[in-house]
């Protein structure tokens, strides 16, 4: 990235305004938030290959520097899935029909990942964040979103929705590819 | 369509030979196969949402008539999934993955759905063919593709997979949307 301030101006491309919040929080900086109308994820289990296709869509839509992001949650057991995929699951099933989905499987490891990439119209500059973990064997605690009553970083006993959201910022997946992000474009 | 001979020429745009030759058996006509590199499907759970993108996405890469489809299976208990997302299913978890992940649920209704498009650079037209069903109790049938093994049409006792090529495309939702089709457009 030529600029010397590369965070600044950047809008985040996402409807999710829980990842705008903990980005702000993670990064320590005041992100702005865009939609895209008319956006679509390509259909991949590559977390680095969708990710490319947002940045690359968002920044021809919107012509000013993007940051996009995408998670996933992949069960160890499961061979990939859902990874990804995990908000056709949360939105269809939910994070119990998951659970349900996982009853007759030995193997509750799972890994969550997070991919973002910042794209200023000459390059686009990926990063990943991966924590392991496992499936807790039921829906705990009331903090986080989406799948995070569900998962157990590895070294803790608690899920991501039942720590404080400093305690989950300091150890998540999204602080990792954060972390890794700011370490390539300063 | 303005053409008097719609299906002359047509390109059936697809990455799965299966479903040329099922294609060719149901309409009878000699339909060629062309393949899209660095093609992608959109992550939606719409599957006319998801033909209409790959109509457009074909016709502007290949500037000639073309034919497309997706198809997916619906498991009732799972309130959407794997629909138009079975292939993810298969590729990770398998069939006999999938029958384990619904061990744990009483409902194995299921319905197999259909959607083809034409697109000729004027207009996209669509149709769709579903049939309902439930899955098997466990892998059944050497015949037929994908997740064939899995399904019984509503009103027989066999696996798509346990029947012969003929009884099954006799009664298919691809041959249920091909005849739409083929009604809308001559």
């Amino acid at each position: 990235m030529a600029s010397s301030a590369p965070w600044d101006g950047l809008k985040f491309v996402t409807g999710n305004a829980n990842k705008v919040r903990e980005a702000r929080e993670i990064l320590g900086i005041d992100l702005e938030q865009a939609t895209l109308e008319g956006a679509y994820e390509i259909q991949t289990a590559d977390l680095v290959e969708l990710v490319r296709h947002k940045a690359e869509q968002a920044y021809h839509a919107l012509r000013t520097p993007v940051l996009v992001e995408d998670s996933g949650l992949v069960f160890s057991a499961w061979n990939g899935l859902p990874g990804a995929l995990v908000k056709w699951f949360e939105s269809s099933v939910g994070c119990a029909g998951m659970l349900k989905m996982l009853e007759g499987f030995q193997d509750r490891g799972a890994f969550a990942q997070c991919c973002v990439a910042v794209h200023d119209g000459r390059e686009i500059v990926l990063a990943r964040g991966e924590v392991r973990g496992a499936i807790a064997r039921g829906l705990r605690g009331s903090g986080g979103f989406g799948w995070d009553v569900l998962f157990i970083p590895d070294g803790h006993d608690r899920t991501y929705a039942e720590m404080s959201v400093a305690e989950k910022n300091a150890i998540s997946h999204r602080m990792r590819a954060f972390a890794a992000l700011r370490e390539r474009i300063g």
